[in-house]
């Protein structure tokens, strides 16, 4: 066996250290909110002095900036499924079990709903998973208008009303998996298929 | 012309500047959360001396326990649609038109994002606000039961989980009309119904 190289065995500690806090972050964040949360408080949860932590990252804006960060990448990895095989409604479920499966994590749903607080008082952190939510809206909605031509759905669908029922399902979903934690999301699935295949009026065509 | 009785002109004023109260402490609430905001900010909000405020309302907890009671007032009167005309899928969207319509007061829909926040850290004001959801939740399973035994939705369908997805979507939907302020509810209206029916698979019967 070759021993990886050595510049990345050098970037490997690294890395660990930047997920540690950013996993430590999260969990302060969905806590107490990410301005109730101090730099403090995320030094603590991530077991590091502030020297060492400020390494890393100089502010807590730096911080936020590299959770939407990661955000971003976990949203682009989702909307793949809009490329996959199966009607639009097959591959809208298939991004949704994605989706919902990182509602699992108590990290990722309880930051969710203080990135919903954010955008509703229009801070500057909302602004930005707002950007975000408009990335992932964008790419569905295409998705959806070349459904639309290939005949799935019916043409006179009204895209962006059944696109806001999506997504308030998508978050709702977020938030009351965090809740009912002993709902299976296997068990969700049927449900899924079958609400989306009326919301787009697939039976119509 | 008759006056009203010398009781009820008393009272009325008193009436009048609890409601002002309230209603300026959601407005707090919404904006700094339950915990951020404090009693100075509400008396800055309700325009009111802290001796006069601290007259109607002797702490925090006393006036999240009204907003709590009127959240439950409101919530109770949404229910009453349950024992309307129609299929349960009528009943149900009727409710939910109701209390959507709630949600595009800023006041009463951004408070449920902090709602929300609570319940997921678990604290007295979360667990005051998921017995209100235990009371709605029970009165909708009732509901739907009693479609089942009439016969208009499957025998074997699963009441938990669709009551757990009816749930997520009015979550949704109610967190979302806020970010959307320009989506009609009549335009929603004909979605919801498609969905509730899907959901509780009525065609199926």
């Amino acid at each position: 066996m070759t021993p990886p190289p050595l510049a990345a065995q050098a970037q490997q500690p690294a890395d660990d250290r930047r997920r540690q806090i950013l996993s430590a972050a999260r969990a302060c964040f969905a806590r107490a909110g990410f301005h109730g949360a101090s730099m403090g408080q995320v030094c603590a949860e991530a077991q590091m002095s502030p020297g060492a932590l400020y390494r890393y990252f100089p502010s807590k804006d730096a911080i936020i900036e590299a959770i939407a960060e990661e955000e971003r990448a976990g949203a682009v990895a989702c909307l793949e499924h809009l490329r996959g095989p199966g009607t639009i409604a097959d591959r809208l479920v298939a991004m949704a079990m994605d989706y919902l499966a990182s509602a699992r994590d108590p990290e990722s749903g309880g930051l969710m709903i203080e990135i919903c607080s954010e955008s509703l008082r229009n801070t500057a952190v909302g602004a930005r998973f707002c950007e975000l939510e408009t990335l992932v809206r964008d790419r569905m909605r295409a998705a959806v208008e070349d459904a639309r031509e290939r005949g799935e759905v019916p043409r006179d669908l009204d895209l962006d009303i059944a696109l806001t029922m999506i997504f308030s399902f998508g978050d709702g979903l977020m938030m009351r998996l965090q809740f009912e934690r002993d709902v299976a999301l296997e068990a969700i699935e049927p449900h899924l298929r079958r609400i989306l295949r009326a919301l787009l009026r697939m039976d119509e065509v």
